[in-house]
Protein backbone atom coordinates (compact mmCIF):
# COMPACT_ATOMS: atom_id res chain seq x y z
CA UNK A 1 0.00 0.00 0.00
CA UNK A 2 0.79 3.73 -0.58
CA UNK A 3 1.56 5.86 2.62
CA UNK A 4 -1.84 7.19 1.68
CA UNK A 5 -3.80 4.04 1.40
CA UNK A 6 -1.95 3.08 4.64
CA UNK A 7 -3.18 5.95 6.64
CA UNK A 8 -6.84 5.93 4.99
CA UNK A 9 -6.99 2.40 6.23
CA UNK A 10 -5.86 3.17 9.59
CA UNK A 11 -8.38 6.23 9.96
CA UNK A 12 -11.56 4.11 8.58
CA UNK A 13 -10.49 1.59 11.44
CA UNK A 14 -10.13 4.37 13.64
CA UNK A 15 -13.43 6.03 12.68
CA UNK A 16 -15.68 3.06 13.45
CA UNK A 17 -16.57 3.17 17.06
CA UNK A 18 -15.98 7.03 16.71
CA UNK A 19 -18.61 7.51 13.88
CA UNK A 20 -20.64 4.74 16.30
CA UNK A 21 -19.99 7.50 19.53
CA UNK A 22 -18.12 4.61 21.32
CA UNK A 23 -16.43 5.60 24.80
CA UNK A 24 -12.76 6.36 24.56
CA UNK A 25 -13.25 9.30 21.95
CA UNK A 26 -11.60 11.87 24.39
CA UNK A 27 -10.32 14.99 22.97
CA UNK A 28 -7.79 16.90 24.33
CA UNK A 29 -9.92 19.53 25.92
CA UNK A 30 -12.24 16.61 27.39
CA UNK A 31 -8.99 15.66 29.08
CA UNK A 32 -9.01 19.06 30.80
CA UNK A 33 -12.54 19.13 31.71
CA UNK A 34 -14.83 16.13 30.49
CA UNK A 35 -17.30 17.51 27.77
CA UNK A 36 -20.85 15.82 27.84
CA UNK A 37 -20.58 14.74 24.04
CA UNK A 38 -18.27 12.44 21.34
CA UNK A 39 -17.30 13.52 19.08
CA UNK A 40 -17.66 17.33 18.89
CA UNK A 41 -18.00 18.70 15.35
CA UNK A 42 -14.36 20.73 15.01
CA UNK A 43 -12.14 18.48 17.32
CA UNK A 44 -12.81 14.77 17.35
CA UNK A 45 -10.36 13.22 15.12
CA UNK A 46 -8.83 9.72 14.42
CA UNK A 47 -6.53 8.12 16.96
CA UNK A 48 -3.49 6.41 16.58
CA UNK A 49 -3.23 4.12 13.29
CA UNK A 50 -1.20 1.62 15.11
CA UNK A 51 0.88 1.10 12.04
CA UNK A 52 3.74 3.84 12.69
CA UNK A 53 0.96 7.02 11.30
CA UNK A 54 0.99 8.66 14.64
CA UNK A 55 -2.84 10.25 14.82
CA UNK A 56 -2.54 10.67 18.46
CA UNK A 57 0.06 12.64 19.64
CA UNK A 58 0.96 14.27 23.60
CA UNK A 59 1.49 17.54 22.48
CA UNK A 60 1.58 20.44 24.98
CA UNK A 61 0.25 23.55 24.16
CA UNK A 62 -0.23 26.22 26.51
CA UNK A 63 -2.12 29.62 24.93
CA UNK A 64 -1.81 32.75 27.26
CA UNK A 65 -4.89 34.47 28.32
CA UNK A 66 -4.78 38.04 29.53
CA UNK A 67 -7.69 41.13 30.44
CA UNK A 68 -8.08 42.64 27.05
CA UNK A 69 -7.48 40.10 24.89
CA UNK A 70 -8.93 40.03 21.61
CA UNK A 71 -10.60 36.28 22.10
CA UNK A 72 -10.68 35.66 18.10
CA UNK A 73 -7.35 36.08 18.29
CA UNK A 74 -7.00 33.25 20.65
CA UNK A 75 -10.41 31.14 19.82
CA UNK A 76 -9.38 30.67 16.05
CA UNK A 77 -6.08 28.46 16.70
CA UNK A 78 -7.66 26.50 20.08
CA UNK A 79 -10.59 25.05 17.75
CA UNK A 80 -8.14 24.12 15.39
CA UNK A 81 -5.33 22.55 18.29
CA UNK A 82 -8.25 21.54 20.10
CA UNK A 83 -8.75 18.89 17.15
CA UNK A 84 -5.84 16.98 18.02
CA UNK A 85 -6.09 13.76 19.56
CA UNK A 86 -4.03 13.06 22.56
CA UNK A 87 -2.71 16.79 22.56
CA UNK A 88 -3.33 19.06 25.55
CA UNK A 89 -4.62 22.52 24.86
CA UNK A 90 -4.63 24.71 28.04
CA UNK A 91 -5.53 28.45 28.15
CA UNK A 92 -3.16 29.75 31.15
CA UNK A 93 -3.46 32.94 33.02
CA UNK A 94 -1.79 34.14 36.00
CA UNK A 95 -4.66 33.44 38.29
CA UNK A 96 -7.44 31.24 37.81
CA UNK A 97 -9.88 34.09 37.78
CA UNK A 98 -12.02 34.11 34.91
CA UNK A 99 -10.65 36.64 32.20
CA UNK A 100 -12.59 39.46 30.18
CA UNK A 101 -11.76 39.89 26.41
CA UNK A 102 -11.58 43.28 25.02
CA UNK A 103 -15.44 42.43 23.79
CA UNK A 104 -16.72 41.48 26.85
CA UNK A 105 -16.37 37.27 26.83
CA UNK A 106 -15.27 36.17 30.12
CA UNK A 107 -13.36 32.68 29.61
CA UNK A 108 -12.31 30.57 32.65
CA UNK A 109 -8.40 29.66 32.59
CA UNK A 110 -7.08 25.98 33.02
CA UNK A 111 -3.82 26.40 34.53
CA UNK A 112 -1.69 29.41 36.07
CA UNK A 113 1.54 30.51 35.20
CA UNK A 114 2.66 28.15 38.55
CA UNK A 115 0.75 25.11 37.63
CA UNK A 116 1.50 25.75 33.29
CA UNK A 117 3.54 22.45 32.33
CA UNK A 118 7.08 23.71 31.76
CA UNK A 119 8.13 22.36 28.54
CA UNK A 120 5.85 23.07 25.77
CA UNK A 121 5.16 21.80 22.68
CA UNK A 122 3.83 24.99 21.82
CA UNK A 123 3.54 28.08 23.51
CA UNK A 124 0.86 31.07 22.23
CA UNK A 125 0.37 34.43 22.42
CA UNK A 126 -3.08 36.18 21.54
CA UNK A 127 -3.28 39.96 20.39
CA UNK A 128 -5.59 43.27 21.48
CA UNK A 129 -4.40 46.54 21.98
CA UNK A 130 -4.28 48.34 25.80
CA UNK A 131 -4.91 44.89 27.16
CA UNK A 132 -1.58 43.59 24.87
CA UNK A 133 0.24 46.60 26.34
CA UNK A 134 -0.47 46.14 29.78
CA UNK A 135 0.34 42.09 29.56
CA UNK A 136 3.51 43.13 27.51
CA UNK A 137 4.56 45.68 30.58
CA UNK A 138 3.76 42.85 33.14
CA UNK A 139 6.93 41.29 34.85
CA UNK A 140 5.16 37.96 35.75
CA UNK A 141 3.33 37.77 32.33
CA UNK A 142 6.85 38.56 30.71
CA UNK A 143 9.14 35.87 32.64
CA UNK A 144 6.25 33.34 31.78
CA UNK A 145 6.28 33.89 28.07
CA UNK A 146 10.05 33.94 27.98
CA UNK A 147 10.30 30.95 30.67
CA UNK A 148 8.84 28.93 28.63
CA UNK A 149 9.61 30.40 25.45
CA UNK A 150 13.19 29.32 25.96
CA UNK A 151 12.41 25.68 25.89
CA UNK A 152 9.24 25.77 24.09
CA UNK A 153 9.53 23.63 20.49
CA UNK A 154 6.98 26.17 18.87
CA UNK A 155 7.09 30.01 19.41
CA UNK A 156 3.86 31.21 18.22
CA UNK A 157 1.38 34.10 18.51
CA UNK A 158 -1.69 35.79 16.31
CA UNK A 159 -2.46 39.45 15.64
CA UNK A 160 -0.15 41.84 18.52
CA UNK A 161 0.54 38.97 20.48
CA UNK A 162 3.65 39.67 18.78
CA UNK A 163 4.52 42.03 21.36
CA UNK A 164 4.28 39.94 24.00
CA UNK A 165 6.88 37.73 22.67
CA UNK A 166 8.70 40.66 21.39
CA UNK A 167 9.13 41.97 24.91
CA UNK A 168 10.16 38.73 26.41
CA UNK A 169 12.94 38.57 24.16
CA UNK A 170 11.92 35.85 22.00
CA UNK A 171 12.01 37.62 18.42
CA UNK A 172 15.43 39.08 18.12
CA UNK A 173 16.53 37.92 14.62
CA UNK A 174 13.56 36.37 13.39
CA UNK A 175 11.33 37.34 11.18
CA UNK A 176 8.20 38.23 12.16
CA UNK A 177 4.21 39.30 11.57
CA UNK A 178 1.76 40.89 13.57
CA UNK A 179 -1.70 43.39 13.25
CA UNK A 180 -1.10 45.64 10.40
CA UNK A 181 -0.86 48.80 12.95
CA UNK A 182 1.94 47.47 14.56
CA UNK A 183 3.89 44.99 12.30
CA UNK A 184 6.89 47.94 11.82
CA UNK A 185 7.10 48.53 15.50
CA UNK A 186 8.06 44.62 16.08
CA UNK A 187 11.79 46.39 14.99
CA UNK A 188 12.29 47.52 17.86
CA UNK A 189 12.97 44.41 19.40
CA UNK A 190 15.33 43.47 17.14
CA UNK A 191 12.49 41.32 14.62
CA UNK A 192 12.55 41.52 11.29
CA UNK A 193 9.38 42.53 9.99
CA UNK A 194 7.68 40.96 7.61
CA UNK A 195 4.14 41.25 5.87
CA UNK A 196 2.62 37.65 5.41
CA UNK A 197 -0.60 36.41 6.28
CA UNK A 198 1.63 33.58 8.75
CA UNK A 199 5.42 34.39 9.07
CA UNK A 200 8.17 31.28 9.93
CA UNK A 201 11.67 31.73 10.28
CA UNK A 202 13.23 28.55 12.22
CA UNK A 203 10.54 27.64 15.20
CA UNK A 204 9.17 31.20 15.07
CA UNK A 205 5.73 31.46 13.58
CA UNK A 206 3.62 34.06 13.55
CA UNK A 207 -0.22 35.69 12.53
CA UNK A 208 -1.30 38.94 11.06
CA UNK A 209 -4.48 40.49 12.59
CA UNK A 210 -6.64 38.64 14.66
CA UNK A 211 -9.04 36.74 11.53
CA UNK A 212 -5.08 34.91 10.53
CA UNK A 213 -5.37 32.40 13.24
CA UNK A 214 -7.55 30.16 10.91
CA UNK A 215 -4.54 30.36 8.37
CA UNK A 216 -2.08 29.91 11.66
CA UNK A 217 -4.25 26.49 12.78
CA UNK A 218 -3.53 24.45 9.81
CA UNK A 219 -0.11 25.34 9.54
CA UNK A 220 0.35 24.28 13.13
CA UNK A 221 -1.23 21.53 12.56
CA UNK A 222 0.67 19.92 9.16
CA UNK A 223 3.48 20.83 11.41
CA UNK A 224 2.80 19.02 14.33
CA UNK A 225 0.66 16.11 12.37
CA UNK A 226 0.46 16.01 9.11
CA UNK A 227 -0.88 17.14 5.84
CA UNK A 228 -4.06 15.25 5.95
CA UNK A 229 -4.45 15.42 9.80
CA UNK A 230 -4.43 19.62 8.63
CA UNK A 231 -6.74 19.07 6.08
CA UNK A 232 -9.02 17.07 7.87
CA UNK A 233 -9.59 19.46 10.28
CA UNK A 234 -10.40 22.39 8.09
CA UNK A 235 -12.96 19.95 6.51
CA UNK A 236 -14.75 19.71 10.09
CA UNK A 237 -14.49 23.46 9.94
CA UNK A 238 -15.47 24.17 6.97
CA UNK A 239 -12.84 26.70 6.68
CA UNK A 240 -13.68 27.76 2.55
CA UNK A 241 -13.61 31.50 3.44
CA UNK A 242 -15.85 34.02 1.08
CA UNK A 243 -15.59 37.42 2.86
CA UNK A 244 -18.72 39.68 1.05
CA UNK A 245 -15.90 42.42 1.00
CA UNK A 246 -12.39 42.86 0.24
CA UNK A 247 -11.29 45.21 2.40
CA UNK A 248 -9.59 42.88 4.71
CA UNK A 249 -5.72 44.54 4.38
CA UNK A 250 -4.77 47.80 4.10
CA UNK A 251 -3.89 47.15 0.38
CA UNK A 252 -7.30 46.06 -1.02
CA UNK A 253 -9.43 48.27 1.44
CA UNK A 254 -10.86 51.54 -0.30
CA UNK A 255 -9.63 54.96 1.15
CA UNK A 256 -12.71 56.08 3.03
CA UNK A 257 -12.18 52.84 4.99
CA UNK A 258 -8.66 52.65 5.27
CA UNK A 259 -7.83 56.17 6.25
CA UNK A 260 -10.45 56.19 9.29
CA UNK A 261 -9.04 52.82 10.71
CA UNK A 262 -5.62 54.14 10.62
CA UNK A 263 -6.62 57.25 12.35
CA UNK A 264 -8.35 54.79 14.74
CA UNK A 265 -5.27 52.72 15.56
CA UNK A 266 -2.64 55.31 15.58
CA UNK A 267 -2.97 55.91 19.61
CA UNK A 268 -2.18 52.11 19.89
CA UNK A 269 0.34 52.30 17.08
CA UNK A 270 2.24 54.57 19.32
CA UNK A 271 2.06 52.17 22.42
CA UNK A 272 3.64 49.91 20.74
CA UNK A 273 6.42 51.65 19.10
CA UNK A 274 6.99 53.58 22.68
CA UNK A 275 6.81 49.52 24.16
CA UNK A 276 9.24 48.03 21.45
CA UNK A 277 11.69 51.08 21.33
CA UNK A 278 12.33 50.21 25.05
CA UNK A 279 13.19 46.65 23.97
CA UNK B 1 -19.98 66.48 -0.34
CA UNK B 2 -21.36 63.51 -1.50
CA UNK B 3 -22.41 60.92 0.77
CA UNK B 4 -19.07 59.09 0.80
CA UNK B 5 -17.01 62.23 1.65
CA UNK B 6 -19.25 63.45 4.44
CA UNK B 7 -19.14 60.36 5.87
CA UNK B 8 -14.94 60.21 6.01
CA UNK B 9 -15.44 63.80 7.30
CA UNK B 10 -17.99 62.74 9.87
CA UNK B 11 -15.25 59.77 11.05
CA UNK B 12 -12.66 61.58 10.87
CA UNK B 13 -13.95 63.77 13.46
CA UNK B 14 -15.52 60.81 15.61
CA UNK B 15 -11.89 59.43 15.46
CA UNK B 16 -9.84 62.23 16.99
CA UNK B 17 -11.00 61.87 20.69
CA UNK B 18 -11.04 57.70 19.77
CA UNK B 19 -7.74 57.83 17.98
CA UNK B 20 -6.40 60.14 21.57
CA UNK B 21 -7.87 57.66 23.82
CA UNK B 22 -10.07 60.03 25.68
CA UNK B 23 -13.17 58.61 28.04
CA UNK B 24 -16.44 57.72 26.31
CA UNK B 25 -15.39 55.20 23.13
CA UNK B 26 -17.81 52.61 25.20
CA UNK B 27 -17.78 49.43 23.13
CA UNK B 28 -20.93 47.09 23.13
CA UNK B 29 -19.27 45.05 25.18
CA UNK B 30 -17.92 47.43 27.49
CA UNK B 31 -21.16 48.55 28.25
CA UNK B 32 -22.00 45.28 29.98
CA UNK B 33 -18.71 44.92 31.39
CA UNK B 34 -16.64 47.25 31.42
CA UNK B 35 -13.21 46.95 29.64
CA UNK B 36 -9.94 48.31 30.95
CA UNK B 37 -9.17 49.97 27.62
CA UNK B 38 -10.25 51.98 24.94
CA UNK B 39 -10.12 51.68 21.99
CA UNK B 40 -10.31 47.40 21.44
CA UNK B 41 -8.33 46.52 18.49
CA UNK B 42 -11.20 45.11 16.39
CA UNK B 43 -14.06 46.70 17.84
CA UNK B 44 -13.75 50.09 18.65
CA UNK B 45 -15.52 51.97 15.45
CA UNK B 46 -16.43 55.07 15.33
CA UNK B 47 -19.66 57.16 16.57
CA UNK B 48 -22.47 59.43 15.84
CA UNK B 49 -21.79 61.29 12.76
CA UNK B 50 -24.38 63.98 13.76
CA UNK B 51 -25.05 64.84 10.20
CA UNK B 52 -27.54 61.72 9.48
CA UNK B 53 -25.41 58.79 8.99
CA UNK B 54 -26.25 56.34 12.38
CA UNK B 55 -22.31 55.35 13.04
CA UNK B 56 -24.08 54.93 16.47
CA UNK B 57 -26.92 52.38 16.60
CA UNK B 58 -28.78 50.31 19.26
CA UNK B 59 -29.39 46.77 18.48
CA UNK B 60 -29.95 44.16 20.96
CA UNK B 61 -27.75 41.15 19.43
CA UNK B 62 -28.87 37.97 21.79
CA UNK B 63 -26.10 35.38 21.01
CA UNK B 64 -27.23 31.81 22.31
CA UNK B 65 -24.99 29.43 24.91
CA UNK B 66 -25.12 25.93 25.37
CA UNK B 67 -22.82 23.07 26.68
CA UNK B 68 -21.44 21.61 24.15
CA UNK B 69 -21.53 24.09 21.55
CA UNK B 70 -18.50 24.76 19.46
CA UNK B 71 -17.13 27.61 20.30
CA UNK B 72 -15.79 29.58 16.97
CA UNK B 73 -19.13 28.91 15.77
CA UNK B 74 -19.74 31.89 18.88
CA UNK B 75 -16.67 33.82 18.57
CA UNK B 76 -16.58 34.48 14.98
CA UNK B 77 -19.84 36.68 14.53
CA UNK B 78 -19.21 37.65 18.27
CA UNK B 79 -16.21 39.65 17.47
CA UNK B 80 -17.95 41.85 14.64
CA UNK B 81 -20.80 42.26 16.20
CA UNK B 82 -19.08 43.93 19.15
CA UNK B 83 -17.40 46.37 16.55
CA UNK B 84 -20.78 48.04 16.06
CA UNK B 85 -20.98 51.01 18.59
CA UNK B 86 -24.12 51.15 20.71
CA UNK B 87 -25.25 48.05 20.08
CA UNK B 88 -25.37 45.40 23.01
CA UNK B 89 -24.31 42.01 22.39
CA UNK B 90 -25.34 39.45 25.04
CA UNK B 91 -24.09 35.73 25.42
CA UNK B 92 -27.34 34.38 26.64
CA UNK B 93 -27.48 30.86 28.58
CA UNK B 94 -30.17 28.97 30.92
CA UNK B 95 -28.65 29.88 33.87
CA UNK B 96 -25.78 32.66 34.50
CA UNK B 97 -23.22 29.50 34.96
CA UNK B 98 -20.38 29.62 32.70
CA UNK B 99 -20.90 26.79 29.82
CA UNK B 100 -18.47 24.99 28.56
CA UNK B 101 -17.88 24.31 24.84
CA UNK B 102 -16.89 20.94 23.05
CA UNK B 103 -13.59 22.01 23.11
CA UNK B 104 -13.25 22.99 26.60
CA UNK B 105 -13.49 26.98 26.74
CA UNK B 106 -15.57 27.96 29.47
CA UNK B 107 -17.37 31.14 28.63
CA UNK B 108 -19.38 33.25 31.53
CA UNK B 109 -22.85 34.20 30.13
CA UNK B 110 -24.33 37.65 30.39
CA UNK B 111 -27.93 36.92 30.48
CA UNK B 112 -30.05 34.07 31.12
CA UNK B 113 -33.51 33.30 29.23
CA UNK B 114 -35.38 34.95 31.85
CA UNK B 115 -33.14 38.52 31.60
CA UNK B 116 -32.88 38.67 28.02
CA UNK B 117 -34.59 41.28 25.99
CA UNK B 118 -37.75 40.43 24.68
CA UNK B 119 -37.14 42.28 21.46
CA UNK B 120 -34.36 41.89 19.62
CA UNK B 121 -32.70 42.68 16.60
CA UNK B 122 -30.57 39.77 15.91
CA UNK B 123 -31.08 36.70 17.29
CA UNK B 124 -28.31 33.86 17.01
CA UNK B 125 -27.42 30.11 17.47
CA UNK B 126 -24.19 28.67 17.29
CA UNK B 127 -23.64 25.20 16.59
CA UNK B 128 -22.23 21.59 17.94
CA UNK B 129 -23.00 18.49 17.59
CA UNK B 130 -24.13 16.20 20.55
CA UNK B 131 -24.37 19.04 22.76
CA UNK B 132 -26.33 20.76 19.51
CA UNK B 133 -28.69 18.19 19.63
CA UNK B 134 -29.62 18.27 23.05
CA UNK B 135 -29.96 21.57 22.89
CA UNK B 136 -32.29 21.34 20.77
CA UNK B 137 -34.12 18.69 22.52
CA UNK B 138 -34.72 20.85 25.57
CA UNK B 139 -37.82 22.28 26.04
CA UNK B 140 -36.16 25.94 28.14
CA UNK B 141 -34.09 26.26 25.13
CA UNK B 142 -36.17 26.05 22.59
CA UNK B 143 -39.59 28.00 24.15
CA UNK B 144 -36.63 30.85 24.45
CA UNK B 145 -36.25 30.92 20.46
CA UNK B 146 -39.26 30.46 19.21
CA UNK B 147 -40.41 33.46 21.72
CA UNK B 148 -37.46 35.67 20.88
CA UNK B 149 -37.98 34.35 17.30
CA UNK B 150 -41.24 35.09 16.42
CA UNK B 151 -40.10 38.99 16.74
CA UNK B 152 -36.65 39.26 16.44
CA UNK B 153 -36.06 41.46 13.10
CA UNK B 154 -33.15 38.91 11.89
CA UNK B 155 -33.14 34.85 12.81
CA UNK B 156 -29.32 33.72 12.44
CA UNK B 157 -27.32 30.87 12.93
CA UNK B 158 -24.03 29.65 12.10
CA UNK B 159 -23.15 25.85 11.51
CA UNK B 160 -25.90 23.53 13.19
CA UNK B 161 -26.87 26.10 15.20
CA UNK B 162 -29.60 25.59 12.44
CA UNK B 163 -30.88 22.71 13.99
CA UNK B 164 -32.09 24.44 16.85
CA UNK B 165 -34.11 27.01 14.98
CA UNK B 166 -35.57 24.74 12.57
CA UNK B 167 -36.84 22.83 15.93
CA UNK B 168 -38.24 26.08 17.06
CA UNK B 169 -40.59 26.09 14.20
CA UNK B 170 -38.13 29.26 12.98
CA UNK B 171 -37.06 27.52 8.80
CA UNK B 172 -40.33 26.49 7.60
CA UNK B 173 -40.81 27.45 3.95
CA UNK B 174 -37.46 29.35 4.56
CA UNK B 175 -33.95 28.82 2.61
CA UNK B 176 -31.11 27.54 4.89
CA UNK B 177 -27.74 26.66 5.31
CA UNK B 178 -25.99 24.36 8.43
CA UNK B 179 -22.64 22.51 8.25
CA UNK B 180 -22.38 20.25 5.79
CA UNK B 181 -22.81 17.12 7.36
CA UNK B 182 -26.57 18.11 8.51
CA UNK B 183 -27.51 20.62 6.18
CA UNK B 184 -30.02 18.28 4.13
CA UNK B 185 -31.58 17.22 7.35
CA UNK B 186 -32.84 21.20 7.46
CA UNK B 187 -35.32 19.59 4.94
CA UNK B 188 -37.33 17.71 7.97
CA UNK B 189 -37.96 20.90 9.25
CA UNK B 190 -39.49 22.09 6.27
CA UNK B 191 -36.73 24.46 5.68
CA UNK B 192 -35.42 24.30 1.90
CA UNK B 193 -31.55 23.15 2.46
CA UNK B 194 -28.91 25.43 0.42
CA UNK B 195 -25.57 24.42 -0.33
CA UNK B 196 -24.30 28.43 0.68
CA UNK B 197 -21.57 29.93 2.63
CA UNK B 198 -24.22 32.74 3.79
CA UNK B 199 -27.65 32.01 3.21
CA UNK B 200 -30.55 35.02 3.03
CA UNK B 201 -34.15 33.99 2.94
CA UNK B 202 -36.20 36.94 4.15
CA UNK B 203 -35.08 38.12 7.82
CA UNK B 204 -33.55 34.30 8.30
CA UNK B 205 -30.12 34.28 7.72
CA UNK B 206 -27.77 31.35 8.48
CA UNK B 207 -23.86 30.73 7.59
CA UNK B 208 -22.62 27.07 6.88
CA UNK B 209 -20.41 25.05 9.31
CA UNK B 210 -17.98 26.91 11.67
CA UNK B 211 -15.56 29.21 10.12
CA UNK B 212 -18.33 30.94 8.15
CA UNK B 213 -19.09 33.16 11.00
CA UNK B 214 -16.62 35.46 9.66
CA UNK B 215 -18.39 35.85 6.22
CA UNK B 216 -21.91 35.87 8.21
CA UNK B 217 -20.31 38.69 10.28
CA UNK B 218 -20.16 41.03 7.72
CA UNK B 219 -22.24 40.40 5.74
CA UNK B 220 -24.87 41.23 9.34
CA UNK B 221 -22.76 44.25 9.64
CA UNK B 222 -23.49 46.04 6.09
CA UNK B 223 -27.02 44.55 6.67
CA UNK B 224 -27.29 46.13 10.05
CA UNK B 225 -25.20 49.62 9.72
CA UNK B 226 -24.24 49.89 5.99
CA UNK B 227 -21.11 48.39 3.72
CA UNK B 228 -18.40 50.94 4.90
CA UNK B 229 -18.63 50.43 8.80
CA UNK B 230 -19.06 46.28 7.62
CA UNK B 231 -15.57 47.54 5.74
CA UNK B 232 -13.97 48.78 8.42
CA UNK B 233 -14.63 46.00 10.57
CA UNK B 234 -13.02 43.65 8.07
CA UNK B 235 -9.91 46.05 7.95
CA UNK B 236 -9.53 45.99 11.85
CA UNK B 237 -10.00 42.30 11.85
CA UNK B 238 -7.71 41.82 9.09
CA UNK B 239 -10.05 39.10 7.31
CA UNK B 240 -7.88 38.31 4.55
CA UNK B 241 -7.81 34.38 4.76
CA UNK B 242 -4.91 32.63 3.09
CA UNK B 243 -5.84 28.88 3.95
CA UNK B 244 -2.75 26.59 3.51
CA UNK B 245 -4.95 24.08 1.89
CA UNK B 246 -7.90 23.57 0.02
CA UNK B 247 -10.10 21.48 1.97
CA UNK B 248 -12.46 23.38 3.30
CA UNK B 249 -15.48 21.75 1.40
CA UNK B 250 -16.34 17.87 0.88
CA UNK B 251 -16.25 19.32 -3.33
CA UNK B 252 -12.08 20.30 -2.75
CA UNK B 253 -11.25 17.71 -0.11
CA UNK B 254 -8.83 14.89 -1.39
CA UNK B 255 -10.60 11.88 -1.32
CA UNK B 256 -8.71 10.68 1.69
CA UNK B 257 -10.05 13.32 3.89
CA UNK B 258 -13.37 13.64 2.86
CA UNK B 259 -13.99 9.50 3.32
CA UNK B 260 -12.91 9.82 6.96
CA UNK B 261 -14.74 12.74 7.59
CA UNK B 262 -17.75 11.76 6.58
CA UNK B 263 -17.43 8.53 8.71
CA UNK B 264 -16.03 10.42 11.41
CA UNK B 265 -19.59 12.43 11.66
CA UNK B 266 -22.19 9.58 10.35
CA UNK B 267 -23.49 9.04 13.98
CA UNK B 268 -23.93 12.89 14.15
CA UNK B 269 -25.90 13.37 10.48
CA UNK B 270 -28.05 10.58 11.92
CA UNK B 271 -28.92 12.46 14.63
CA UNK B 272 -30.07 15.60 13.04
CA UNK B 273 -32.11 13.60 10.78
CA UNK B 274 -33.77 12.00 13.69
CA UNK B 275 -34.23 15.17 15.35
CA UNK B 276 -35.35 16.78 11.97
CA UNK B 277 -38.06 13.80 11.24
CA UNK B 278 -39.56 14.85 14.24
CA UNK B 279 -40.53 18.12 13.22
Amino acid sequence: MTNIDRRTAALMTLLSPLAAGAAGAQTASARLKPAPMAPPMNHAMPGNSGDGIHWIGDEQIAMLMYPGMTVMDLIGPQSMFASMMGAKVMLVAKTLEPVTSDAGVTITPHATFDTCSRDLTVLFAPGGTDGTISAARDPATIAFIADRGARARYVTSVCSGSLIRGKAGLLKGYKATSHWSCRNALAGFGAIPTDARVVRDRNRITGAGVTSGLDFGPTMIAELRDRTYAECTQLMSEYDPQPPFNAGTLKTARPEVKAPMIELIAGFRKQAEALAANG
